[in-house]
């Protein structure tokens, strides 16, 4: 990332401060490399004496990196609909209405997955011609990035949303990764059209017979491996692989935790295949949303604050319609 | 494996010579080593001129391996349901009668899941409880044997299915590795009761009232973790899983590939954490089937042999109904 120019609100990031098992410390410490080392425009959102002690540890641009505040949190384990709805001092609500107002182009927060979904659709309110926002990560498969939607967003899905996902998924990784034409596949058990469950057999057909370059049933296996460069899937189906792909890196380290080399290898290995470090994207909503992991650190804050401004400068959210 | 008595039919066992990627050299050579280091007696079923031309290699006692005839084989790419029912000489269907016929009491294969599924149900019969026969693996979780069912025989399950999968399952874990009153998790996407798809909410409710030790809702990572001794899914989701892990085992050795102390680290954790070597079980038909993995080697095909053995002796068929 070059650009220092465009420093306007149009490209302004709200990131928020108080979501994430490190937060605050390693939120602030990623919004201020953000900051300082690329230039971008960042508003701090929770509890102000919390984000400024972080803060006072640093040295950094205060016309490009300030505080805005929120003395409420939401937490992991609240009702989504109903903090959104109660708690409108919430770094959440006051972050996504920053974004609402105009005032910043892109939320970034570590907080209830749930509760940023549900503030995005209530707040930011959802594309008109999308019927469900979705969840979206990318994995770095043998064959480059693969984005895998939905992982959440959705628990139960209708043919038509998983259309409408893989449109939205086309936009992105044209736009962000700037793959041309990407390979759409549907995740189901077996290749042969006719394998699968309901809802994959009566997908396919639509899938068929949209404008985007569907390849057709793909596998498990073709995650990792890469088999299309758009895997799309019901929202339950997608929280399982997410978390088994991130179970398995985790048993993986401890099992080599006897051997430094071998412990190296898979570090090496799980962050290329096993992980989604940029965290989840929500696409379908009104503004560039995006959702780190719980147990993101500083460099993966960092990294999502520069996703979220390459959001914003390809226009990804525009592109998918009014 | 002890025991050189009991060798009556009773205890015999039908591999199915042509069934596998490396068949019929690797599954000779297993049923070999299965009847004469564990003295279990195997009928090898297939076109007599490749068995024979395969057993030449070996010294073994003709008591306790013998051939039976199969012109016939069915192939990876054929309808399962159409080619039982025409390929009347064929291994599986064969072997199949072999077992309904009480001449052996289990029947191992590496052959199409989805044929060898279709003749259990249609030559063997379901258990007359039992609405839907699943597929089941165990995993070498960081805690134990994890059993995961249904790993792909119903794409489409009810609430109900999945409550005699996990009954089903529970005899399995109970008989096979000694495991009193099973932890029984339901794969969903939170721990929480009401997270999950609608099929989840339903059946949770059901596995709740059941007589059996329902620790509520896991989520992917437990399975390599270890959070539950059963984990029940439909077959849609359970086929992706294995898939997912299959895939990432094969990718984290291709990544390792230039570090031999890291692919030796990689290797024994993927053989630890990420297969299911014993290939998979179908519960819930008159008979005891394990369809082995289709690129099982000879020590593969003696292990799903030996475990068809403990699943006779252990009764687990007879258990789980009539």
């Amino acid at each position: 990332m070059s650009k220092q120019s465009g420093l306007t609100k149009a490209n302004r990031i709200v990131v928020d401060a108080m979501g994430g098992d490190y937060a605050p410390h390693e939120v602030v410490k990623g919004a201020v490399e953000s900051s300082t080392k690329f230039g971008i425009e960042v508003i701090l959102v929770g509890q102000p004496e919390a984000i400024q002690g972080e803060l006072s540890r640093y040295t950094y641009d205060s016309t490009r990196l300030r505080v805005h505040p929120a003395e409420e949190t939401i937490g992991m384990d609240e009702d989504p609909i109903r903090a959104i709805r109660r708690k409108k001092n919430s770094s959440i609500v006051v972050g996504m209405n920053l974004v609402k107002e105009g005032e910043a182009a892109a939320f970034v927060s570590g907080g209830s997955t749930g509760a940023v979904t549900a503030g995005a659709s209530l707040l930011l309110g959802r594309k008109k011609h999308i019927s469900r926002p979705a969840l979206g990560v990318t994995f770095d498969s043998l064959n480059g990035p693969v984005m895998l939607l939905d992982v959440g967003a959705n628990a139960d899905c209708k043919p038509h949303h998983l259309v409408q996902f893989a449109e939205m998924g086309n936009i992105y990784m044209g736009k962000i990764f700037n793959i041309a034409n990407p390979r759409i596949g549907l995740l189901s058990t077996g290749e042969e059209d006719f394998k699968g469950n309901k809802l994959t057999s009566s997908t396919h057909a639509l899938l068929a017979k949209a404008d985007i370059n569907f390849v057709g049933n793909v596998e498990g296996q073709d995650i990792p491996k890469g088999g299309a460069d758009i895997i799309v899937t019901d929202g339950f189906t997608g929280n399982v692989v997410i978390k088994l792909a991130e179970g398995m890196g985790e048993v993986l380290m401890r099992l080599a935790g006897g051997s430094k080399n071998g412990h190296s290898v898979i570090e090496a290995a799980k962050t290329r295949v096993l992980n989604h470090t940029a965290g989840a994207l929500l696409l379908g909503v009104n503004g560039n949303v995006i959702i780190t992991h719980g147990k993101s650190n500083a460099d993966a804050i960092t990294y999502s604050i520069y996703l979220a401004e390459q959001m914003i400068e390809q226009g990804v959210t525009e592109a998918i319609g009014n």
